[in-house]
């Protein structure tokens, strides 16, 4: 399937079969992820992988019940950083100059353009890597359907609460999205048939 | 080239040489925005495309003087809806019973589940609005590097200067990130032949 016939075939998926996603495939969405652009190239965060029946269903509790929760494969937790730190910030510089084998000093102002974002607020800070996040959870979107693999993107869970359940907090994170990855159960799926509802092209791109 | 390949393909380009993206390339790019994920399926989005040279001029005076910006075929300018009103979320669910010969009625759920959004604050609706923009911005990156277009995502500009210039205010928008796309300069993009640079997938990837 070339990209745009992707992307007409991947849908919410509302019911999943509980059938496993090949680790391969899976590796293959990660790497997809990990490689997607971001502010800078900072990365401003982290994709958690949840393989665990029973944090699965603590996770289902906090998420309104969805039953993609459990009869998914893996759940990806997308979360941002909750600041930008220094150390953050060095440990970005120190992995440019290490991969271009380069003088630190020669980073200084790339360095610098990045440190501005450690001033944002709190919320300024989490809307700004939730969108870097965002980026990722788009490219994961492509990357499953490249492999075949249903995907329900959400942000129907309590946030709060998940960054609890899942030590977040003392990771300097807090969730963005959570990506069901898994297979459709097409006999009890209320969308799987429905066509896709998108706004017009003409009343979504302006041109000038 | 398979996703992989595409994604380590891309870079955000340093320096394009001007030449013009085919209009089939654009429409396919464009296309495989709008047919992006959103929350609820709601795109609170629009791209407003930018060929004008005379427009990219004033555009480049207000994005620190970035080249992509006047040596690009075209800007694509991803701009969140400042608020999520009543009219707006009549025209999302009467396109769906359009699209899916249902009745407004049998919509009323959706409907409550969509309009809690228009209780967000400004911050948290651009914030909320910003993030769903940026999952187009990541399908926007691959759509572009599957054409073999090169783009650049840019964050670095005077958003409420953007967003008077483009009228942005009349239409409910406000601008979230600038994707410049047209074809690299390879003699003078100083970013073109380094390695691309990534957080190890064992630091990027937490797995439970």
């Amino acid at each position: 399937m070339n990209l745009i016939e992707l992307l007409n075939w991947r849908y919410a998926t509302k019911s999943m079969n509980g059938n496993k996603v090949p680790s391969e495939k899976l590796e293959n969405i990660l790497e997809a992820i990990r490689l997607s652009a971001s502010s800078a190239g900072l990365q401003p965060y982290k994709v958690i992988v949840i393989s665990d029946p029973e944090l699965k269903n603590e996770i289902r509790k906090i998420a309104y019940d969805q039953s993609q929760i459990t009869d998914s494969s893996e759940l990806l937790i997308f979360a941002g950083w909750d600041k930008v730190t220094p150390e953050r910030i060095d440990s970005f510089i120190q992995n440019i100059a290490d991969t271009r084998n380069v003088s630190l000093e020669s980073l200084e102002g790339m360095k610098s353009m990045v440190s501005a974002n450690s001033n944002l607020s709190p919320e300024a800070t989490i809307a700004w890597t939730g969108k870097q996040s965002y980026i990722g959870l788009g490219t994961a979107l492509i990357a499953a359907a490249n492999e075949g693999v249903d995907a329900t993107p959400m942000e129907g869970f309590v946030n709060d609460q998940l960054d609890a359940l899942l030590d977040l907090p003392s990771m300097g994170l807090k969730s963005t999205a959570i990506l069901a990855l898994g297979y459709r159960n097409e006999e009890n799926d209320w969308l799987v048939n429905l066509p896709k509802v998108r706004t017009p092209k003409e009343e979504f791109i302006i041109r000038k």
